[in-house]
This record gives structure tokens, sequence and C-alpha cells, in this order.
């Protein structure tokens, strides 16, 4: 599968299709056609076939989807059958959140380490993980080959880690910080721009 | 203004545009060309012009743009020339993160109250608001109009929490559960799924 001529429309459904799928089968549905996901989804079951056509199809003409081969052909195509070790860079309480949130776990997203310029909470344990000063992460990310950064601090501090990272190897950057970060292409981001959203949603407010 | 006829794409681009002109204002820039704007954003100049096109321009040919005035603008837009009063249902991690973001109170956006179905967490003060019991979340909302209801809860409550809020006037809710909540059409959702965010992170780490 070449996941370059993917678009990124389809990309961004996928973890809807994922965590229905994930719904359905721990409600102990075997198969579901098309069109009983597209009422579930609210996705017409056209749009739904077109996607997953994208991955070669994974339903049978007359027999509908079968649940779980189809969630865990899904969990292949997003990456979740393998592991990811993460850092999480900012021990505030958005940073606490992100640790404490085990389903990312279960999905193979591993926190290893967690760093703060703050000496208050340097030491402090988060799950079981004792907070580093954010001196000791460069040192870390390249001893332990971790994947994945989260930016869970302010932007002016999120621009120089950023640059840092690049750096240092790591595959992929969850930022949190309200500014787009300038990296390498090799870098993979994905950005949670919070305040986008709520504004998005006071747009919403104001012109219903 | 007619913002039914603004498609999605553009809205989505907009706290952007407004975060870029915010920055550029805060650095003294009175006025800048759609050519250095796109340059900064990494977005084409055309499409720029286009975006603006759909609130009239507010550009003049040669001159460019001045930058408070199109910041105020889009301000207006996006309803941040108004308050908006919420409250966050669930005081864990992520809604005290969101609870002390001192940033969307400067826009606007005013916490009146944190709710909580834990007695443990029921009287703590946060940022000098007092953590209240779920039960009394009803009676708050009638008698204070809230305008919108943050969710930062499990998502089996967050499905009978947003039933609760359609019932009671509120506008907007911003959910965070990791569920696709059912409610009436003049009720605004903005969803925040952050596993969802997580899983393209890794399409995009196991597919470059």
């Amino acid at each position: 599968m070449d996941g370059k001529s993917i678009s990124q429309a389809v990309i961004a459904r996928l973890p809807r299709y994922y965590r229905y799928l994930g719904d359905l089968k721990d409600s102990g549905v075997e198969r579901i056609s098309s069109q009983d996901l597209s009422r579930l989804m609210k996705v017409t079951a056209s749009k739904i076939r077109q996607d997953f056509n994208n991955f070669g199809g994974f339903g049978q003409q007359g027999y509908g989807y079968n649940v779980e081969y189809l969630y865990n052909e899904i969990a292949k195509i997003l990456g979740l059958n393998e592991k990811h070790n993460l850092v999480i860079i900012g021990a505030g309480n958005l940073g606490q959140a992100l640790a404490n949130y085990m389903n990312f776990e279960r999905r193979g997203f591993i926190v290893r380490g967690i760093f703060d310029n703050n000496p208050a909470l340097c030491g402090k344990e988060i799950r079981g993980i004792r907070v580093q000063h954010i001196d000791t992460l460069e040192p870390f990310i390249r001893e332990n080959s971790m994947d994945i950064a989260v930016l869970t601090i302010p932007k002016e501090s999120a621009v120089r880690t950023a640059e840092l990272l690049a750096g240092c190897n790591v595959k992929a950057i969850w930022n949190f910080a309200h500014v787009d970060l300038n990296v390498p292409d090799n870098i993979v981001v994905e950005n949670v721009h919070l305040s986008d959203s709520l504004m998005k949603l006071s747009y919403g407010i104001v012109n219903k």
C-alpha cells in the first residue's frame, strides 16, 4: 500500500471508523452492512465504500463487513499494531491529563518520560513516571529512541524545543502549543490548537 | 452577512488568520500585502484573497491589508467581540487545564462554573471558582444563562450530560469526550477528539 496516495480527508476519517468499529466489536456485533454502518455514523454508504476502497475494500458483496477483521485492518493502517514511545514535554495540567489518559497506552502509545523546566515539578511522579528537568531531554531521547514528543508548553518554548527535537531524530511531534512549528519534512506534526477549536465554536454560536 | 453561505473549510481557516494577525499586530506591523501574509502562513496569496472575499474583501489594491482592522474584523466574524459564559463539566486534569488557560478569558470566554461528580473535588477552588457537584449543574445553567458547556468527562457520562444540556438552552458544547454527541441541530457542537488526532499522527509515522 502506498500511503502517500491516500487523501488527507480519508485519513482524517479513519480514526472515527476505528472508534465505531471498536464499539461494535465490544458490543459483540460480528458483521455489519455498509447501510447499517452508514446510519450509525451518519456518513453515506457510498462514501464508506469509497473510503474503504482506498485500502482494497474489506467487504464482500451481500455479506457486509466483518467487524473484527475491519477493526484490525484499520488499526494496522493507522499504525496501532506497533508500539510508539512518547515523551511529554510540559508537566502542567494538560501534560498530566495526557499522561494519565490510559486509553492512549491501550492503543500502543507508551509514555516513557515527562519533562518540565519548573524545578518544583521535577521529581513529582505521574503514573509512576518521575518528571525530569528539561535539560535532560536531549540525552534521554537519544538514548531511548523516542518516536513521539508531545508539546504541552507555551508557544515560545515550543518553537525552541521543536528545533531541539528536530536535531535528535524524533519521528513526530504532537503539538498543543498555539503556534505553527517549523520543522523538517521528515518529522510528522499534528497540531491540536484548542483556541482555534473554541473560536470555531464561537463562530457557530454567532452565525447560527 | 449570511454565515450559512460560508464553507466550513473557510471558517476552519479563520482562527489561524486571526492568530497570525494578532502576532503581527503585537509586533507593531501596521499593514501587510497578501504576498507577505502568504509567505508567512504558507498559504497561497490567491487562497487568502479568496478566503477574505467571502467577507467582502478587507484589502485595497496596491495597499495590502491593514493589520489591526483585519484582526478586528475577523474577531467580529468569529464572535470574539462578545463575551461567552462557559461551564466546565469535569474537574479532572483536562478540565483544570482549560479552566487555568488565561488566553481563553482574554478572548471573551469566561469560565463561570466548574462541575464534577466526584465529592473529593467538590469545594476545591480553581482560579477562584469553587468546583460544584454535578447535581447542581442544571439549575446553575438555567439561572445564569450559560452559552457554552465544556465536556471533559468520560464518554458514557458525556452522552447523558449532553441530553441534560439540550434541555436547558445551552448554545454550544465543546466536547472532549471520545464519542459523537446526539443533540438537536440548534446546539453547536465542536469536538476535540484527542485520540483521533494521535492516530493521525501514528498514521503519519508508519506511512511516511
